[in-house]
């Protein structure tokens, strides 16, 4: 029978599930926990693991089955990983990552101390290992790193009734295979044949005859997120990977991919927030607090410029305390008017939008649209501060402000991630920093200025 | 010959054809311009417009090949899709995307007025229309809405060399064929039949005794990003959609999960800057003025609330202006903590990872994250403050506020996402201004309440 999931929220299942293991474990059942854990997919099991704080993680790893353990840690996320393979023995790793493809032993592999890289290596069968080595010889983040050495070749020559008579003996091939690769006796790659061409071309045709040779090939140093990209504007679900001399090293599946796509999207949300990609949820106290207060020190550096900004104007303050009221109006509405501007360049930067050909358009438009919200709020907020402390003059102080800050913001979120990648430093991680000293800085310089040349 | 893209970013690639292209069309040479679009792949000529500003846009849309139309415009991001869709006639519409598949054409049809469906529904051949209304009668965000209902089916008595000699009679099959699903006489779904297993499979074995009927199957109600974590959870290519009575409806495919993947995951990060997730890079001022006017206009309420607050210790500030300095630095260290809570925990939530089971455990983590960080850089403020103001009170003052006020910003970022999602009101877009809010006022009133404590 067709299994069907349930059609309520998936979260949801993954926490009822949760909830059902942890009401077995209360209640002291383990042969139960055990049972109804490995009943469950690998992806399912390492769901569970990824949404569980570290103590029942370990417990729950613990009764996971031998021979699930390679598939399940496969699948957990990358932060996680590591946790479990740190408290592993090279022996062990090498023994559950023993019927993983190439590329994902690989994939896991790389997260590991070189020392235990080579042990686990060694503790491996020839065969296994030549291919394991071979991918990890490239980048992590390369096309190279991505691949899978285990592809099915054919020679252009045979006719389709050969192929299909050499597949049949196969006991099975290769996951994701939906091609075969067609290479000439020396490896250089010619084409491919998919298999849905295999299946209604005519058998006695030759594989040159109906082979695919308009493909577009990766090579082994090409960056994963533009892998990525060309995966996802084409709808490939395989991409042939070839040596600068044309000889077919391995093939890139989608559902590798998948993984890129995902984490290249993760990437700018958490870099906002100084935080890591692929941050484990329920990372423990020790591991969360370094990196956040990091960030937060750098925070409180541009704060205190900020700040000193404000002291230079202690005496205006000091005649007119209103000041000190609205000041963070002005600096709030500038930097939330940045921060959607560098919001949009971000991620147009991301999807390859953006470049020298339309950058003066988009610092034009910027400009226009901070300047028509700039006048619209400043309006607004002129007419509340006129009321608010029955006072012209600060209405026209604080409304010329604003303007001049949602002016500033806007051109400082369309430049700054620009510069900041054409200095290399990404632009999603410093981006929003940079933006709020800006913002701050002149939020209070043009209002607290503006506030002094008035009132004194 | 394989062609190989340039081993060179991506988007780089992107913009030198954007430049090649506008050096041709300013030298006048429309001829070489449409030659050199119309030789590129639709995804790459779908890239270059999404990269270029409204005027060029459209010019460059009118130098596309009829017969590549309806493939650029399916590649096209939303917004510039129908942007371009509004201005041409629903014949126009039906024509182009006569040889799509129905849930493309359906993709497409979503985003206009009921009044042009109809026309263009009419405008198409009889089975045409009956596919793309099958798809559009779900939800867009759906299963159903991302189904494709032209698959290969077999019954399960066949023998596989029947299935062969059926399949070799096709001129090719469809797009995205991976397996071929098995159904009886009523169209029940019973199991798939993967390409590789019958390449591998004895030709005289049944259909019924070789194909997979461990099959996790979709509801056309089930959420499309549920959908899309169950393929990115699996490594899915592929999974057939079927009715309540197990009758088999289509098929959802990877390449349409992606585009989903990619959405959601762009979701979070434009939600929180109060844009739209499909917002059109190069909207034009007036397409991009509104909806961010709106959200600044949310911020300048909450930022007088803020105010208000402020307001309420003038006096205190009249006394110790020096406190109007130190004020925001509280508010902005606050703030900063509050949001790397709230990305993880909107990250967690969006991945499935957080739920009731986990839930105690996540705030009393984030409650000592918060309480340590706290700490630590209150000390330090504690100390700077010390040092610049001469003044022993207010640094002890500035310390104990920035604790209060990240303790606060942590619990507050790990529980404003869980309300508001309770509420039904959407985390990514509501989480980001509510919480500075709570940072905001809590920030002030800690600071200037203890002063006023203090000094007065």
């Amino acid at each position: 029978m067709p299994i069907s999931p349930n059609t309520d929220d998936l979260a949801l299942q993954t926490q009822s599930k949760l909830g059902d293991l942890l009401a077995a474990m209360e209640s002291g059942t383990f042969k139960q926990v055990q049972k109804m854990l490995n009943g469950l997919q690998p992806a399912a099991i390492a769901h569970l693991l990824d949404s569980s704080p570290p103590q029942r993680r370990i417990i729950l790893w613990r009764l996971v089955d031998k021979e699930l353990e390679g598939e399940v840690l496969q699948e957990l996320s990358h932060d996680v990983q590591a946790q479990i393979l740190a408290r592993m023995e090279s022996s062990e790793v090498a023994a559950i990552t023993e019927d993983l493809s190439a590329d994902d032993v690989a994939d896991i592999l790389q997260h590991l101390p070189d020392q235990v890289i080579q042990e686990v290596l060694a503790a491996m069968s020839h065969q296994n290992r030549q291919r394991v080595e071979s991918v990890l010889s490239y980048d992590e983040d390369t096309a190279g790193g991505l691949m899978d050495t285990d592809v099915i070749t054919v020679r252009p020559d045979l006719t389709l009734d050969v192929v299909l008579r050499y597949l049949r003996r196969h006991e099975s091939l290769p996951d994701s295979t939906y091609s075969l690769m067609v290479v000439n006796r020396r490896d250089i790659f010619l084409g491919i044949l998919p298999l849905t061409r295999l299946l209604t071309s005519d058998p006695n045709m030759t594989v040159r005859e109906v082979m695919d040779t308009n493909v577009v090939v990766l090579h082994p140093d090409m960056k994963d997120s533009d892998v990525a990209s060309l995966f996802e504007r084409n709808d490939w679900v395989m991409a042939p990977v070839i040596e600068e001399n044309g000889r077919l090293l391995g093939r890139v599946t989608i559902d590798d991919v998948v993984d890129v796509i995902r984490e290249d999207a993760d990437h700018s949300l958490m870099s906002l927030a100084g935080l890591e990609d692929d941050a484990d949820t329920f990372a423990s106290v020790t591991r969360a607090s370094p990196r956040r207060a990091i960030w937060l020190g750098i925070n409180l550096l541009t704060a205190i410029i900020a700040s000193s900004v404000i002291n230079l104007f202690q005496d205006t303050i000091d005649k007119v305390v209103a000041l000190a009221v609205l000041m963070p109006i002005v600096a709030s509405m500038g930097g939330v008017a940045g921060s959607q501007t560098l919001t949009v360049v971000i991620r147009g930067m991301a999807l390859g939008h953006i470049g020298r050909n339309n950058l003066t358009w988009l610092l034009s438009r910027e400009f226009q649209v901070g300047a028509i919200n700039g006048l619209l709020w400043a309006v607004v907020m002129g007419i509340i501060a006129a009321v608010w402390f029955e006072d012209i003059t600060i209405a026209w102080i604080i409304a010329a402000a604003m303007v001049i800050n949602l002016i500033f913001a806007a051109l400082a979120g369309a430049l700054l991630p620009i510069v900041l990648k054409g200095l290399r430093i990404d632009p999603a991680l410093a981006g929003g920093v940079a933006l709020t000293t800006v913002t701050d800085v002149v939020g209070f310089f043009a209002f607290l200025g503006l506030a002094t040349y008035f009132y004194t």
